[in-house]
């Protein structure tokens, strides 16, 4: 069985971090399937999602790590042609991925005890965002 | 139900992105399923897969970034045993990943306007690539 | 149908490398199914999993990589706070990612021949580690 959900919320963009735990979470339980998988998937080119310990900490580190990365003062030929200035993000959205698949079990999604959900706005400015939550199962 | 395919396709190497959208898209409705998720799945070890805004300066911009991670110039001790020459190919390949998972519903991809699914070839030379996808959903 | 296997191992940390890939491949061999995907993920946040050419040479040189992204040595957020010295660990982890999804079809992983799973231990001590195989399929 196969339910699909979106989650929408606003962001700041400039790699501001989404906690989305709860609401995926929340789709999975909804969903009543007891084992499978939850895909989470950002549709567009200059988001990303991967787990990590949600704490104001990290938050900040994964800002420097993404500056090693894509430092967002060199030159990119993406900002040549289309004069947005976000060449950084979509490099480093493609670095990070747009889609993460976790397992549940038990209708309980399988993650560590500090491990949490999290979407990466690495756009240069604000967005309202949409993220697609797959859950496919039994 | 499952449907696999493969997608087939001549590559120069050295980090040339190769646009699959086209035919993932293809694949997915020849299946036939309304919802599910498409994977696409690299076999081998100097190949990645992700998405991104497919235009010429990304392509350049990718090209970079993947320098200041894994650059080709550093000393590589796959290189000294194997002497190939590809050490930043491998280590590229395993940062970025082999694997990525699309959504669909309605019998569409879920993607961003624009966002593309690519392959990243990361050898060191043309290579002749498949590409597996596996498409699950109802 | 889904199947729900763990692989339990002890690793040493500080980036090193455990190869999965006969414990998978027997997760999938027991599963008696044909077709499908195995999803491997990661339940922790210091821990990833992707593929690569398992060889001494590699593993020395993904270490090196690492280090270009999130060196030891910086300041971290993370550890001014929680004092355990590994945000360099939590911020590799979230840069590879936890989860894997590789297909099989005719009941065998289509890997490349020189293509292993892997999975690293990013935390700066020994661990004991649980990874998640979940399969689905046919």
């Amino acid at each position: 069985m196969i339910v699909t959900e979106h989650i929408d919320f606003q962001t700041k963009g400039n790699a501001e971090m989404t906690d989305l735990t709860a609401k995926v979470t929340a789709a999975v339980e909804r969903s009543g399937l007891l084992a499978g998988v939850a895909v989470i998937f950002v549709s567009g080119a200059t988001g990303a999602v991967t787990t990590i310990e949600y704490e104001p900490g990290l938050v900040e580190d994964m800002k420097d790590a993404l500056e090693r990365i894509a430092p967002r003062n060199v030159e990119y030929a993406h900002n040549e042609r289309w004069g947005d200035g976000n060449g950084h993000s979509h490099v480093r959205a493609s670095m990070i991925g747009p889609s993460l698949t976790v397992p549940f079990s038990d209708g309980k999604l399988m993650l560590g005890t500090w491990q949490q959900i999290v979407f990466l706005d690495l756009d240069n400015r604000p967005r309202y965002r949409r993220v697609v939550v797959q859950i496919m199962g039994e």
